[in-house]
């Protein structure tokens, strides 16, 4: 399979967060290629499925940036996604595990429009399947969830039959 | 001094997030008027000094929703102003106080380009004035700061002689 040509601006920096670990930092990409890295997520939906779909989700904190982006060059409202303690008027709340420990995300009250959720990066799923699970438990209609890097292609996660788009695969 | 038109779609929330609190609560305003959002604050800017700056920085994490949907319509890089421990290959931090305690805000190495700094809301400035040092320190040219909502007007904080500007201000 070949690499999106964007993967060239990705920075690999081992042991980040912690020892062990290759973190994918997109903070080049953002700086130099924000539009083409946008125009890109963008294209994982067709004009036609972006039509339907009334608001972008983005999941606390880095999946603000493209849902915000892709907001505003599609004329849709934008909906938070956030960690607990940080919204007032929360609806439902949802956990999920991490490696360490566990963490919740939140939201407030939908209004049964279509939504799609947007984060930086997905590995497992865990946050991602927690947000998807949120938004219709607060009364959205889940009509999608991408993201800019899947490291797990190969294994990839679903949200019941729904899979998540990405621009970049990563994989071992 | 009339209020902009904006400022009726702000939700108050008392008590948020602890008792005595009035929390401007912006959901409303992202959710159903988000581009016109954008393009007021687009509008603190003219297009001369748009066609100086060279990248926008998000102060975490609702400062990423603003600077990215700006500097996705301005063709403009993106810079993460992150909290501690976020980012990888940071080049400095710049600590501030917080009612209770502290906090850090780090970035990335600069290159000297013209940024402006971009936050949801700025009461005493602790935050904006901690990431707007932080700019310079790590070698960028800080160019403006702006946020959408100034609860701090009659008095408003500035970083060396520049002020914050902001689309709505809210005072007692």
């Amino acid at each position: 399979m070949s690499q999106h040509p964007l993967t060239q601006y990705l920075d690999s920096v081992p042991d980040f967060p912690k020892p062990g670990v290759l973190f994918s930092d997109i903070s080049p990409l953002l700086k130099n290629h924000f539009q083409e890295t946008i125009n890109a997520m963008s294209a994982l939906f067709s004009d036609e499925e972006w039509a339907q779909i009334d608001c972008l989700a983005g999941i606390e904190s880095r999946g603000f940036i493209f849902a915000s982006a892709l907001a505003y060059k599609h004329n849709k409202g934008i909906v938070k996604v956030r960690k607990q303690g940080k919204l007032p008027n929360v609806s439902a709340s949802v956990g999920y595990s991490l490696e360490y420990g566990t963490d919740r995300l939140e939201m407030q009250q939908g209004d049964g429009s279509k939504i799609v959720l947007f984060d930086d990066l997905i590995a497992t799923g865990g946050s991602m399947g927690a947000a998807a699970e949120l938004c219709e438990k607060v009364g959205y209609d889940l009509f999608g969830m991408a993201c800019l890097i899947d490291l797990a292609s190969l294994n990839s996660f679903k949200y019941h039959d729904m899979m998540v788009r990405s621009v970049i695969q990563l994989h071992d």
